[in-house]
């Protein structure tokens, strides 16, 4: 029996779709492409991909509804998507809060200079004409040039382009132009041959995140950005983070295939932005975590998710373009970022890349902030790395009022000390819609250096309305309903408080682990550096304050911004950073913590503002003994 | 206007074909896959492509018929295929003498001693499955284990195969069968990887021969050779030698993919023929002269022939047996012999391979006699080479009752230097229909030995009825028409035995050319290496009466038999002669004879029996000093 099919239109975009009768409008806008915020994993547990069903017949089912909904609003319409299925053709309204697609990509990131020497050689050889008594073949002639090039690399010329020289030698008086790509250490190959053209080498550096790609479009010869184009990950359709990514994938050779199309679509899409013709783009580098590049790869990461966490690869020798499908020059090859292990991919390789890190004497430390954190501890000769699992706090889940940067975010906060009254600044234009996890740890560090907030993270009450009961204990209260986008009080409760404290604590405990490991201290470090869209948000003084950031002087921690990108822009702009690239993931000692009892203890230490042992945290002891902070 | 279309019916094997009107009989039989002789390339000059009329209506063409056919066989019908238009529904009968495919075809050759070492490796890996506490990925485990085979070598895994192996290496607790191929020195790449079947790897060595194909397939782990076949080369109907191929591989894309198509569907047939399952089979070595070596890759070869004679190649990295469209194992690779010049192909470094004349302190001479003759000179030293410009006299061609060494054809030949009366064997049964190679330098010596011969190559009238009058001066009657398959006499003429002398006289003056390079004589060969399935029939005693070889010790003459299947199967066997054989390649310094003249002076010299020069041939001297040959 044939599933009877009924539509669904969203609104405010006029977007119909079909679906199989007893579908959730989760499912709908999937296959209509909205991207919905389900950082529960379709659970309904976290209230994020609320909809207002304007007309049609539903049903709702779990247990959520009534705790995430007033009855009026029931009685309006809004329900979750996850949770409502589809029983009649059904008109759908989406608020854009529950949108992803709003989110704030960050493309930027600190400079670096290197030196430009990309993998891909396009040189230009004058080949002198066979004469008699000369055994030399047409290719003997073309690689005796090609190998003043590269001295000490084989260089292949593929098949097929062997069957094209005679012709384009003679045509061209035995001046070519020949494209070569260093493939592995010690191995070039040729890629294109043709008449001599000149033309300007374009390259592509991509940042493939579990939620946004960023894409770079450089020109080869001087590294210039000629163009930068971002998107949401339209893998996000089958779940926020890796985990759920890598359910889906796993489960059938199909939903693996599914999931690689998304992306090779969604960076295919970002191509066709560009104003220039794609056949000129010729050399690729992308950095994802591993989970990310096992799916580019179409290879299966159910491996990296189950004990012991295993990779199927970690470095890959190039690949052909078009073989993952990329609709770029059929020449280009992709060079994928290696991976540390399971946990520490090619995005933190780039950054690693980014910051030098690997090239200092003295130790320095990178951490990215996210639903994974990834620490690194390490200098020119050795280098430690860990992740931690942090959980979705600083993103925004877990926390009632929490949400992505994206517009609508309160991202800056200040409190007056007395009347708690908030300053802040919020994303976009129009009214604040939640707090996204700068704003949250701003808040955090501000009610606790207002004294109203203990070491433990529980909220004080008397004496300030702002701080009240909720359905779940003490709570802290922002802003009004009045001055919000969707008119319901945006607060913090202590249930969201404690979340965040033990994503900042898990951090914390990660430094310090590979300190120990180390025998080393903070005041050792040459620079603490911040990675990734999230982190480069952070207010330092309450970062510190908090404990998510260690108490050393601001000037020695340093923002990267996307430094994925920018690694990868790095590796596309320099063979010799290619290789340390590789170098590095396969000299960099991973510490895996998820059966680290030390590093359970740690935790336990650090899921307090700033920490259990304030000697680690001077600037706040000091402003403690001084009675400014009673606890 | 679409051509008019008249059938063709072939007898004795009634095969019918549609040709459009006014095409030749030989394009009919072309396209009936009937191979007919046409030696003189479609002239109508030699009267090799004999057919007989049944019926229908044909006109023929060009001036030979009256030459070749007597007005009573022009009567019955009989006319020449490729001088010969079809006007209307024919039926023509071929004569076997008229089809190449009874040709023998050597496949024998001298045996080689060497260490069997297969580029192509199976190794089965015991990896230690993944533990805490390691980064390393499925593919980090599974090349640590293979690096123990391949220590100074990289080796790649290609991503098709990435794909799998997750899922292979738990499926199969961790212990696979991994098949590698050693692609270029320094290079390996990983083709198979599967569970562990310890199955026998299957190779094949092929002789790709401008006339024949051959084909070993052997045991790859002992090098014993299952089964051999043999095949005439399809492109015999786009013409017999190198240079009528290269003239319509070269006319169009369509003409150079045709070609090569057929040489790929006779190996795919005789594939076929094997009774083992051709996805066994998962490594491929072939030899082939520089004209086939293009042809088979789909490269245009018409540089080969022009000044100043530049191949598009010599050596390749392997190539996939699937992208060249053979019908085995689609992992599998193939090895293409390289070559030395346009004129010295993968066939003579085959047999450099196996005479292991490059090893030899001692110097050593090499010689491929054919329509070209191709000589080595070397040690293990130097090397040095030529091709010379023979003509195919010695193969049947400008000969008057010549014919290659195929059924009916008289292969050897001893006189009774009274009566002149032959004493003669045939290939086959049945009555002679003409004289091979090895066949007519017997007959020269024997002429020459009997005295009734000049040092100059002219026959002496008088005291015996087999020396008469031709129509083109004096001829030997061999064999009267009452013996012969065909009714007519077998005769030797003059003008034919001119031809013989200058072929003949092209290689002597090739091995005085190389000798003189290095101010060497015939006294300090080592050994005089004779190869080729023609080379394997001829008579020492005679090629030496006639100057065909040097007056050396007879033991000292050493016939490899076809030492291009014997080299294609030792690079079939061993990694280290394929590092030797890219090496010879690489080394060999070729000398150009076409303009050489030095090399005109010393041909002139060469062509009188044995030679101008009596003292080069000591022996033949002493028997003329003896009155035994008077001059």
């Amino acid at each position: 029996m044939v599933d009877k099919m009924v539509s669904v239109i969203f609104q405010p975009n006029n977007q119909s779709i079909e679906i199989p009768l007893g579908e959730t409008i989760l499912t709908a806008a999937k296959k209509a492409g909205i991207i919905l915020n389900i950082p529960c994993g379709e659970h309904g547990k976290c209230g994020k991909c609320v909809v207002l069903v304007l007309s049609g017949k539903i049903t709702k089912k779990g247990i959520f509804h009534e705790k995430i909904f007033t009855q009026e609003e029931l009685d309006q319409g809004y329900c979750l998507a996850c949770q409502t299925k589809v029983k009649g053709n059904a008109k759908v309204y989406v608020p854009n809060e529950s949108i992803v697609t709003n989110q704030k990509i960050l493309v930027k990131c600190v400079g670096s200079e290197i030196k430009i020497n990309p993998s891909i050689k396009q040189i230009i050889v004058n080949i002198a004409p066979p004469k008699n008594y000369s055994n030399l073949s047409d290719m003997d002639r073309l690689l005796a040039e090609l190998n003043k090039h590269y001295s000490e690399s084989k260089i292949s010329i593929p098949f097929a382009l062997l069957q094209k020289l005679p012709q384009l030698l003679r045509e061209n008086n035995w001046k070519v132009e020949v494209t070569l790509e260093s493939i592995v250490q010690g191995f070039v190959e040729v890629s294109e041959i043709s008449k001599v053209k000149n033309q300007e080498l374009l390259g592509l550096a991509i940042d493939i995140g579990t939620t946004t790609i960023a894409i770079n479009l450089l020109k080869l010869s001087t590294g210039e950005i000629i163009d930068t184009t971002t998107a949401i990950n339209s893998q996000m359709i089958y779940g926020e983070d890796v985990i759920t990514r890598i359910h889906f994938a796993s489960s059938s050779e199909q939903n693996l295939k599914k999931i690689q199309e998304l992306l090779i679509n969604d960076i295919n899409n970002l191509i066709k932005g560009f104003s220039v013709d794609s056949n000129d783009i010729k050399a690729v580098s992308i950095s994802g975590n591993t989970v990310m590049s096992h799916l580019l790869l179409k290879v299966n990461p159910s491996y990296i998710w189950k004990e012991p966490y295993t990779p199927v690869f970690r470095h890959l020798p190039k690949i052909k373009a078009s073989k993952l499908g990329l609709n770029i020059a059929s020449s280009a090859f992709v060079y994928i970022l290696p991976c540390v292990s399971s946990y520490v991919g090619g995005d933190i390789v780039s950054n690693m890349l980014l910051s030098e890190l690997h090239l200092k004497e003295k130790p320095s430390m990178l951490v990215d902030i996210g639903t994974n954190g990834e620490i690194v501890l390490g200098c020119s000769s050795w280098i430690l790395s860990c992740s931690v699992p942090a959980g979705p706090a600083l993103e925004g889940a877990e926390v009632q009022c929490g949400m992505r940067a994206a517009v609508g975010a309160i991202e800056k906060v200040s409190l007056d000390y007395l009347s708690l009254d908030p300053v802040f600044s919020v994303i976009g234009e129009g009214k604040p819609t939640g707090i996204c996890g700068s704003g949250l740890v701003d808040i955090l560090a501000e009610l606790f250096r207002a004294n109203v907030l203990t070491k433990a993270g529980r909220l004080k009450m008397g004496g300030n309305r702002r701080i009240r009961k909720g359905e779940h204990g003490l709570e802290y209260l922002l802003l009004e309903g009045s001055e919000t986008q969707t008119g319901k009080d945006i607060i913090l409760t202590e249930y969201d408080i404690s979340n965040l404290l033990k994503t900042k604590g898990a951090f914390y405990a990660g430094y310090l682990i590979l300190l120990k490991s180390f025998g080393l201290s903070f005041d050792d470090l040459d620079s603490f550096y911040v990675s990734g869209g999230f982190g480069n948000n952070l207010n330092i003084k309450a970062s510190i304050t908090i404990g998510l950031f260690p108490d050393i002087p601001h000037e020695r921690i340093k923002f990267l911004g996307n430094g994925s990108l920018g690694g990868a822009r790095i590796a596309l702009l320099s063979r010799e950073k290619q290789i340390e690239a590789e170098e590095l993931s396969r000299t960099v000692t991973n510490i895996e913590l998820s059966n680290n009892y030390e590093f359970m203890d740690e935790y336990t230490l650090a899921s307090f503002i700033p920490h259990t042992n304030l000697e680690l945290f001077p600037t706040i002891e000091l402003l403690v003994k001084k009675g400014g902070i009673k606890n």
